[in-house]
């Protein structure tokens, strides 16, 4: 079994029926990341490790620090910690936009609701009502198959997410796993960002899980029109995609699925 | 379909083999709710409406700023807007630790790693060896269905994650749903404050997904000796319950179940 930084093997007792065995089980791997932005603390995350750098590219789009990936001059590994990404920018760049301290201390008195949840995504989301992206209902019915190929430490520890993004005709672009479902998002949108690949027009995301709202954000700010999960979705994430002119296909299983939002964007048989 | 202001019904196109059909299918809701403290906003949480309230007792607890749950006064929507929680505590009560504003600015140089996040825990949450609470491996076995059954959203939607608190001798003391992992933990621990049960010796917790280190985090803080979880575990969880005394028991299917912590809370057929 190759070694990967994302897994690691542990004792453990299996009971199988009325039988009970010692083992050695791998187990994966997670892990607090810490992001600073030009020497601040940004964020940490807990992630599993492997492909630091584009969790860290991913996470400065989708949250909308970065509005302009150009911005970022370097992102690499602290040289004396595993845990730690350093960014830098250009000094006085506009495309940086730094959080404030406390991101919800500006709530309204009525507090937040769903629509001013989607307004305040508006700042740095553009609709994707332009794309003309169409995919066909057969190419999505096998695109589970082709993300559960490339997760190797699903595979081995039963216990982590996947995302992947394709090419409209079902070609596998690029697939990441993490312990974190919103980490194995911005894994990908953070390789898109260092390949200078965004914005991902004419490109389809297939998440593991669910689409909860975050997951449906971090899709439509690295401007992704096609949205698909082998889970359920929640109704944000619908609202979200439908107002943006994103297509959500969600419980994609077998040969069914179910369309909640931009059916104009998938072509039936 | 009785109403809950847990789910909605949305309109869909289901795709089944060669069929499309226009229908109404039951989505999950997922709305922002903010924890507001003595006035200050504490924390905004995406969350499934209901049990609000359990919701933010739970919070309180399980991130350790209520560490005294007598000190909380009063805890209830606001008059005004359903997506606010409002907290009142004692003026000046040592129980209540309010969180720094940036969690993460005291970080040491050589940024987190697993090890520090563990100690960082030692502050507000004991070890639990000295519970002498054990189950037996049917009775685990059987946890799956009792949960199951008390997941009316999940029936509806099929996009929840569930939590359930039971006795060791397998009875469900309190089941709760919710879009996000952890707040379905969150809702569980704050029904056992706000029934005045902390802390939570001699049961078991059990979530339908993965237990990674939040999720272990919140129970060891509850004080529940027994954690088990239908998918798998990650490296830091299993560290964490051995570190304190839990049992850790995965991938909870049919007759298997794979233990990783504290066996000897586990009696074998």
């Amino acid at each position: 079994m190759a070694s990967h930084p994302g897994k690691r093997s542990s004792e453990a007792l299996a009971l199988r029926g009325g039988e009970v065995r010692a083992c050695s089980e791998s187990l994966v791997v997670e892990e607090p990341l810490e992001i600073r932005l030009d020497g601040e603390p940004l964020a940490v995350t807990m992630r599993t490790p492997g492909n630091d750098v584009e969790l860290a590219a991913g996470f400065l789009v989708s949250e909308g620090v970065a509005r302009d990936f150009g911005a970022v001059s370097s992102i690499a590994h602290c040289d004396d910690a595993g845990n730690v990404v350093l960014v830098r920018t250009e000094p006085g760049a506009p495309g940086i936009v730094r959080p404030a301290p406390r991101a919800f201390a500006a709530s309204s008195a009525c507090g937040l609701c769903g629509k001013a949840t989607l307004e305040s995504l508006r700042a740095f989301a553009a609709p994707l009502h332009g794309d003309p992206a169409r995919v066909d209902a057969r190419v999505l019915r096998a695109l589970p198959d082709t993300l559960r190929a490339a997760q190797p430490l699903f595979r081995d520890t039963g216990a982590l997410h996947a995302a992947g993004l394709f090419s409209l005709d079902g070609a596998l672009l690029c697939a990441r796993e993490d312990v974190g479902r919103h980490n194995a998002v911005d894994k990908v949108v953070g390789w898109a960002a260092l390949e200078r690949r965004l914005p991902l027009g004419g490109s389809l995301l297939l998440v593991s899980g669910r689409i909860g709202f975050e997951i449906a954000q971090k899709a439509l700010v690295a401007g992704i029109p096609i949205l698909a999960a082998i889970s359920g979705a929640s109704s944000l994430a619908v609202e979200l995609a439908r107002e943006n002119g994103q297509a959500l296909v969600a419980f994609l299983r077998g040969e069914a699925l179910t369309i909640y939002a931009g059916s104009e964007r998938i072509k039936f048989p």
